[in-house]
């Protein structure tokens, strides 16, 4: 008997109707024949109801006393999909995170999980009962409610799947596949059959916003198939896995692209040798993240340094750096905001030199101007005006030979 | 240092405000030198709004996913009140039920506490900490959610209160204590400065609706002392002691009351020996509460059966006598509805005879018809027509001097 595991997110289970279809997916794949263990997210916008309350108490609440709040939403889910599945007749159980026995470290808003302790789970499954369990959340060794952050849902899912050594990991997603880019933004956008973890991961850091990082990067330590698919229609959706087929032999797999993006300037940073290092490691500790980084030596003893943020970060960093200014050591900082990030995705690329240089030349055909570069094997991600991102992103989809092929051309 | 444990109903964390008001009402008994252990039920309406959501799923929801579902509503109230604490300069932490170590028996929905493992409290009290608790549910040995009912909160409290050696426990509610009588209905309503566990604990089971009765067994077995006041209005409550003062040596202490009883009246149960005991043995297994009973030996060999019931309680009552009836050998079933239950309680009974005797005579120069009687050593519960039940309630209270002495009277 293989084990599948499920996970639906909040918009596929945001109402009674929508929890009572996702228990007809788990008792589709149920009477398949396999073992299937379910990880929900909390119901729709109730997070965003949570936070809210929250918010109407204090404007820094304890992060303790949030994940405390806010892995309420998870546990109404579980619940109620149990008693969905129960009655239609079928014998499922639901779990909290801490009952599940999902481990994390000790931090709050943000965990990582640390361990998994199958047991519980093991034993009901056994027994042959759907296991129910609340995504995003987990426990501390000591007992402390902890949640994952962002996409934690799509994290516990893996984990599990990892743990239980599945078969194979489902993530319901409201759309039913990863797309070459942006279909909301981008003409010609088109569904991927397969994507390997690298390029997810990259896709998934780049903001196409369909999966985790986190959870990629699991799936490809542990190396679980992944399936991302549409939790109303039935059609397939993308898998990710290890090796990807080459489909059309397509070196460029996507196009991703996100805006807000400001480009902070320090200009003049006495110290050449450790001025970079100490830069970010006061900026690393006060949480702030750092994206493209570009170093510039003005003369034999002072550096600039450029670098993107988020653009809700600047605030805290603008005022990070001039807390520290004496003891970094630079003139002045300036800063850009309204950027964009525009990137190209394939792992096709490591053995073909000249993508880079190809994506440069397009969009400098289309008078766009770069302003930040970055690489990495199997990425190449640019930094533009704000203005420019659907365009960059669109003539680079279609140089690539991403664009779908439209009927009309293949009608005649 | 002294521990005080307090307990907020759901009308009293009913909003974000209501939640503030009784942050302060915390800090003010914090600042009187106190360590403060909190328990708190779920905000206003939630646990109506999850039950609508179960409703709408499963006529018959799981007991155990109900205990999953509703537990959240307790933990969304414990990290927002720990917030606005935290907010105003005060140390404080939430625990869940299982997080506080209250141990209960493994029945859903309606457990009982069997233990309370009180060191993480203590240890959060001995660091300067309020501890606010989430009331009404606990975890089973084998860490399963479990929940209380109807109730359970002031049970939680209380229960907290003897583990921790508290020296009072307070119950704030929307009521500012313990009354002769309901206000709502009857006319020249006082407030009681004290009663006694036995008075509160029958007034309690006789439909009050102050204090959850289970509590205050609770209170009077560790010997707990109680005081029921409100959290709006800052003024004197009721105390709930041992020994409650013998206040104007008054015989009769209150006047309970409720509606919507049924009789159903049982004929020719053919056993006289184990007749009554089968009938309620049968009730029982199948969780239907019988209050009143009343036995009469028609001849020789049958007997007929009275016994109340509350109105709810009728169809499910039918349905299980008629589905033993061959077993149970009885001929035929009668009902009535729409009767009312009123009751005179004080321990001063006990030294008093008469007093019974002295009710039916005021019931009766006041065309009142009783349909059944019940005693015990401190109360008389007598069955009623339904529109005679407010009736019967005021004469009774003015009959045992209760009624409180009018202003008209007294400024001349």
């Amino acid at each position: 008997m293989s084990i599948i595991v499920q996970k639906f997110g909040g918009t596929s289970v945001g109402s009674v109707e929508r929890i009572q279809n996702v228990a007809s997916r788990i008792i589709e794949e149920k009477e398949r024949g396999n073992d299937v263990v379910v990880v929900v997210s909390a119901m729709g916008k109730t997070t965003d109801t949570l936070v809210g309350l929250a918010r109407e108490i204090t404007s820094q609440p304890s992060k303790r006393e949030m994940d405390m709040l806010l892995s309420t939403g998870e546990q109404v889910t579980i619940s109620l999909l149990t008693m969905a599945l129960i009655q239609s007749g079928h014998d499922a159980i639901s779990f909290t995170g801490w009952q599940a026995g999902i481990e994390t470290e000790s931090v709050h808003s943000n965990a990582r999980i640390t361990n998994i302790h199958t047991d519980k789970m093991a034993a009901h499954l056994q027994e042959g009962r759907v296991v129910i369990v609340a995504g995003f959340q987990g426990m501390t060794e000591t007992g402390e409610i902890t949640t994952l952050g962002r996409g934690g849902s799509d994290t516990t899912a893996v984990a599990i799947a990892a743990a239980l050594k599945a078969e194979r990991c489902d993530i319901y997603t409201d759309v039913d596949g990863v797309y070459t880019t942006d279909p909301r933004y981008i003409e010609g956008a088109r569904k991927l059959p397969s994507i390997s973890y690298d390029e997810m991961l990259e896709l998934a850091n780049l903001g196409a916003g369909v999966l985790h990082p986190r959870a990629v990067e699991f799936a490809k330590n542990y190396q679980i198939p992944l399936e991302v698919r549409s939790s109303i229609e039935r059609v397939e959706g993308t898998y990710i896995e290890e090796e990807a087929s080459m489909e059309q032999n397509l070196i460029v797999r996507g196009v991703a692209f996100e805006n807000e993006i400001t480009r902070v300037t320090v200009f003049g940073l006495g110290n050449a040798l450790t001025g970079l290092s100490s830069v970010f490691t006061t900026l690393a500790e006060n949480h702030l993240n750092v994206d493209i980084i570009i170093q510039t030596q003005t003369d034999q003893n002072t550096t600039n340094l450029s670098f993107s943020i988020k653009e809700h970060d600047l605030e805290e960093t603008l005022a990070v750096l001039e807390r520290n200014k004496e003891q970094l050591n630079f003139t002045h900082v300036e800063h850009e905001s309204g950027l964009a990030k525009v990137s190209i995705v394939g792992s096709g690329m490591i053995s073909n030199p000249g993508v880079a240089a190809e994506m440069f030349e397009v969009l400098a055909q289309n008078d766009i101007v770069v302003k930040m570069v970055s690489t990495s094997e199997i990425k190449v991600s640019t930094v533009v005006d704000g203005e420019n991102m659907q365009k960059a992103a669109g003539v680079l989809h279609t140089a690539f030979h991403l664009d779908a092929v439209k009927m009309e051309e293949i009608t005649l």
